[in-house]
């Protein structure tokens, strides 16, 4: 989907805004969630059932709160962080089944406080994303399970609207940058809309 | 505290008994589980906190239920376990202070059904457990963690004792083993005692 790509160009250019920017990345981000991530990417589509997914990705995203997101903010930096919690709600509550209620709950239960402040979807057809993404574990899955995951996006960006935005990402890199920065500025000048 | 020993002890006898004996240990006794082991196993004492541990035992003990110890149950095997719920229990929620009624709550409702049908706590003055002990993260965090991690076994043993053998485990080998194995076949001739 070209998230890499869109979270360069968004800390180039609120670097250039005179902001102290962390990007970082999810299962990741700190070193000891690097190491989970490992366990998590490598393997057979099949190696972790969606619960124990959901534990190894808990545990990566409390190591990545703790050692990099919570100092970062506590300095004042804005963090951007490619996949984060409504990642997990999708794959792992949504498409694995577990439920959002019982993911939302483990999360404000152990990990608070850890809401993102906004959510940027970049959206594109199915064969659009497959094309552009490299061969991995969560690409073996086949387009009905990517499907699955495009349409648990937009259904959570449709039930809270004031923290998600949907981005077309169909459209050139250029096009998708410029409303995806405009979502960040737009936030950061007004943190709470109404 | 030789648990090892023990464990090969107990397996040899109940196999010569006619029984189907699985021995295992935790974390790990899975492929998926004995990875997550190496990320627990290595680094320094405070690499993990302990929130993030307790997730990273959970996908551990997921993985090692479902691959190994349900499977084993099913055909009606004695599964002979070092470690368990038990010791996340005393190391996590004990002495990591994050609380018996989260941990026991994450476990009913995410692992279930895991209870072990009988534990045994092979009991020692800390001094000759880590004298046994080969150094390792656990064994580096000091006299009086261990001290603590004594105490919560007792502790747990006290409050169930219907679910729990204490056996003196700094008498000579052979001792512990005719009183560990008399606890195990007692529990097989008479599964829930009233």
């Amino acid at each position: 989907m070209g998230k890499s790509t869109q979270i360069r160009a968004l800390a180039d250019a609120l670097g250039g805004d005179g902001l102290e920017v962390v990007t970082t990345r999810e299962p990741g981000g700190s070193v000891g969630a690097e190491a989970v991530r490992d366990l998590l990417v490598e393997g057979g589509a099949e190696r972790w059932s969606a619960a124990a997914e959901l534990f190894l990705l808990l545990a990566a995203r409390l190591d990545h709160l703790e050692r990099t997101i919570r100092p970062a903010i506590g300095r004042g930096a804005v963090v951007l962080c490619d996949r984060y919690w409504d990642s997990t709600r999708v794959y792992q509550a949504l498409v694995g089944e577990l439920g959002l209620a019982d993911v939302d709950a483990l999360h404000e239960r152990w990990l608070a406080p850890f809401r993102p402040a906004l959510t940027l979807v970049l959206d594109a057809p199915v064969e659009t994303g497959l094309a552009r993404a490299r061969p991995g574990r969560f690409e073996a899955k086949g387009a009905d399970f990517h499907e699955r995951v495009r349409v648990g996006y937009l259904r959570l960006a449709d039930a809270e609207p004031s923290r998600f935005r949907v981005i077309d990402a169909a459209r050139p890199v250029e096009a998708v940058t410029t409303d995806a920065l405009a979502a960040v500025r737009a936030h950061l000048a007004d943190p709470e809309p109404s």
